[in-house]
């Protein structure tokens, strides 16, 4: 039986996403491939029509096939490429596996430790999703690891050449809320290695959203970091322009260093022409943010900690 | 793997029925259980949090798990009750199953023959709607022939105490056009046996749609028998209130003769204590139909025939 | 400058009613001809493709152009037309003045007492929705008072040959819930002149909603007056099935012992062909409820008091 | 009367906009200000919670206070800044007054020609839009006639500094579809002064929507002039990033040439410090478009004529 739905008139059946209490954005479902609660979060996967195989967790997108690469290219590349060498890579979530495949491109790569705190999640995205992970997970440099990665992190004083923070927003009452707090950001300020860049998906970046996480992200890491970057790009499965700041202490490439023309001689050398977003223009042209962006960086004056923690609507 | 929905704050996946084109009506999707394209139609069976498991058809909500009992008993017992001695029983339609179910609680059907166009219907509802036909299918009195029920009838001529007509609405291009034809009302009158009933779903009967099709329908069925009674019971599911016209020549009871206290002792006698709306008042009830009902049966002047069809919105 | 809508291929503005938390109704909207916060609730005046102009209080449509006559008729002309010769009558709410445009269509009614909470929304239905009180205010039988009708019927000791109840649902924190308790229906009771009869709109009657309120407030009443009558009736703009109770002690006459022949006669000589609902059949259709309702009523033990009010979704 | 909605838990009136028949964007409505059928299109002026005040054209969201400036700002500063002393400009459509605002920041503009086909939405926006045109159509610079652009530059000679493309996009049936072809740029070259820009919004830029009409004007605008910039912006409001596209001939500058630094220094000179979206680093930004925008271009092979127009979804 084929549980595909045919292309017809007028769709039936949708997902709709609350963006905020005033804004919703509907896809028209094309089906429903699982739904299970975890211990951790509900979980959905389901095939939309305009974005393909998605990942849905607490009813928010998270990754779809459609513009998945807009997202982990973005996260991934700009801190791989500026790294001088990236050898060992550590993810904090990444349960798609598509983040991992963006690291794995990278023949540098001799190690990537991945802790996602949600072993259902990532054995529903293997199983579901492998326009995702194109076979990441099969990978051997990767280990995989279950656990919550602020104790991981505690636990292990391993260190890592990037850091790549890769959770859903901080959801009150989700998994999420304590990786995006001062006392992490030192956390894992001291697991990188010499050199070591941190980089962090930060929520929505848009112009009437960037207050609401991004920029009080961005002055948290700055507080602890010698330099941290923003930068954004227009995820349509979010229904946003999404954020992501890059860090690093005194030791470490600053990302704006880094002209269109080392970036398209580092992509040759290490990945090859297989990135659909990334290059040395986008490189660029994703740090060199809007007005309004720098103007809400330079008036926030929140830092998130353990105690003050913040939440995403 | 569960592939159930979790309840939670907010659904994220909608149903959403086109009523008409200005009036939506939208109910959380619990579980998509499939979906098919057969050569007749398109097929959904959904669960929903309003309406349990749920057959759909070229998008339109044939009939849900919490409110079918409404539409079933209203359909069937009517004219069942109302029938000196029901023994023969033809159903045009039926795929659910459910029809069948309600003419098969009654001791005295010898034989029901059931012809539904599509094979793929029945299988898929005999699968996954078993609150809706309970065994129904199993029943040795029940023969069931998947073919076009006007052909069916045309080629054979056996007749029937009961015919129930319990397909889709007409809708253009749809296969449900010539069913509710002069011509079909001619072949059906000529396979009832003496004293013999034919009822039919009629569209809806709601103040803002009687006229729809309803009317149209009870004003060709009563050109061609000499009674045609109307009624309605109201079906949540189907976003309205539902129609349905019972005819039959001047040999067959009317059912307005039946009083309540009689439909209690034929309930007891043939049937017993199993109905949900069905029952004596309720036979009253539901053919003292209101008086926009009557004044736009009055006014109505169409007659549906084979060459000049009517098609439902 | 035209502010409605033109008719266009597909709609761009909808009212959307959570008709409950899995199931809403969507209609388009043609206009909004007003929005006001008053002290006691939210009032919205809109025009819909499907049913006109319509009143939303807090959110829930409580009636609309294309059917409120459905509402209002069945509301007011079952107990007037049981009443042996309806002089004082008493509403409260009613502030569309449908309610009292319906009870002074009746010659023999010399005065109305109609008691509503909301000045403003009084003001605001004479202004924008003519079609529902064509001219009632103007009546110089209608004495209208803004105040609680509670509050007015303890300070007042007339009495009424018919009471009408005519408010919101018990919404938690919302004016009505003290309107459907015990306390005020013997109250209301002491208010009733010799053969008097009340009848108050009582919530949902459809059958996935029956046990909602409507059967508890027909409980309390039925604790309170020696006979209480449920009823319904299919209100599309409320999108579901409607019900009311209608009560009286010993010396007033039951409903159901009014013939359809009855009705004819009273109607005639007391209001003539101007009703397009309520009529003899109907009357007697509309007590004949199906079994479910008469099953949920027998399993209610809910009395509602001041003390444990009801609250409805 | 207040017809201002007051904040409630959730909304019941909502602005749905069709982004693509599986895609909606649903923005709770405030209140709908006007609806206007012109002898052009269908207009509306509604306030949603998430963007303010809003044109709608046809259903399709035109801009909306809450991110207008992304729009405007983008669509003229670039051009605007770029020539070397701006004193004559052309706006084809531009109907909100907000291009013409942008336009009149700059001290050097002596002229401003707004040509809209509309004379019934232009008086719309100035009556119901001030936060959009601020006053600009105040300023004696600004010479407005109600026109098609088309029309407008083919009968008159007069040559423009920059030249201003701000209209819908080219829907089928719609006014706009003959400001997109090969014939229009042809003209609109003729009509530059030596040096002079073209600037046109070219439709929706998203990974998933580049190739609808964006990569095909920019592929005509190519064709017929010397060099043609690609950009674009993330606007909200539209439920997707929107590009543009600058272009000129041989004499004229182009954009990239303009460092973050000059950037800064003309609009220190020429504006001041009142933009929200548009800076030095915000034009180098923009500029730099992701690669999948410029692998579509590569791949681009229409080119849009008079007698080969394209239409928008």
């Amino acid at each position: 039986m084929d549980a595909e739905f045919s292309s017809r008139d007028s769709p039936t059946i949708w997902f709709v996403e609350q963006i905020t209490p005033e804004l919703l954005q509907s896809s028209a479902v094309r089906r429903i491939i699982c739904e299970v609660q975890t211990p951790f979060q509900s979980v959905q996967i389901i095939e939309t029509g305009p974005f393909g195989r998605s990942l849905v967790l607490d009813g928010k997108m998270q990754s779809a096939e459609a513009d998945e690469w807009v997202y982990h290219e973005s996260l991934v590349q700009m801190v791989m490429m500026a790294h001088e060498h990236p050898q060992r890579v550590f993810i904090a979530g990444g349960g798609e596996g598509a983040t991992a495949r963006e690291v794995l491109r990278h023949a540098s790569v001799a190690e990537v430790v991945m802790v996602d705190l949600d072993e259902q999640v990532v054995a529903l995205c293997r199983e579901h999703l492998p326009n995702h992970h194109q076979g990441a997970f099969d990978d051997p440099r990767l280990a995989l690891c279950y656990a919550d990665a602020v104790a991981y992190l505690r636990e292990h004083d391993a260190t890592y050449d990037v850091l790549i923070v890769d959770i859903a927003d901080p959801l009150e009452g989700g998994p999420a809320v304590l990786l995006y707090t001062q006392e992490f950001y030192r956390l894992a300020a001291s697991r990188l290695a010499p050199g070591g860049l941190l980089v962090t998906q930060a929520g929505p970046i848009g112009p009437l959203d960037v207050t609401e996480v991004f920029t009080a992200i961005h002055r948290t890491m700055a507080s602890v970091f010698d330099h941290a970057a923003p930068y954004g790009a227009y995820v349509p499965s979010f229904g946003t322009a999404w954020g992501f700041v890059a860090a690093g202490m005194a030791d470490a490439p600053r990302l704006a260093a880094l002209t269109p023309v080392d970036v398209e001689r580092r992509l040759a050398d290490r990945v090859g022409p297989s990135l659909r977003y990334y290059d040395g223009p986008a490189h660029a042209g994703m740090l060199q943010v809007p007005k309004y962006v720098r103007d809400a960086i330079a008036a926030e004056t929140r830092v998130i900690t353990d105690a003050n923690p913040l939440f995403a609507v």
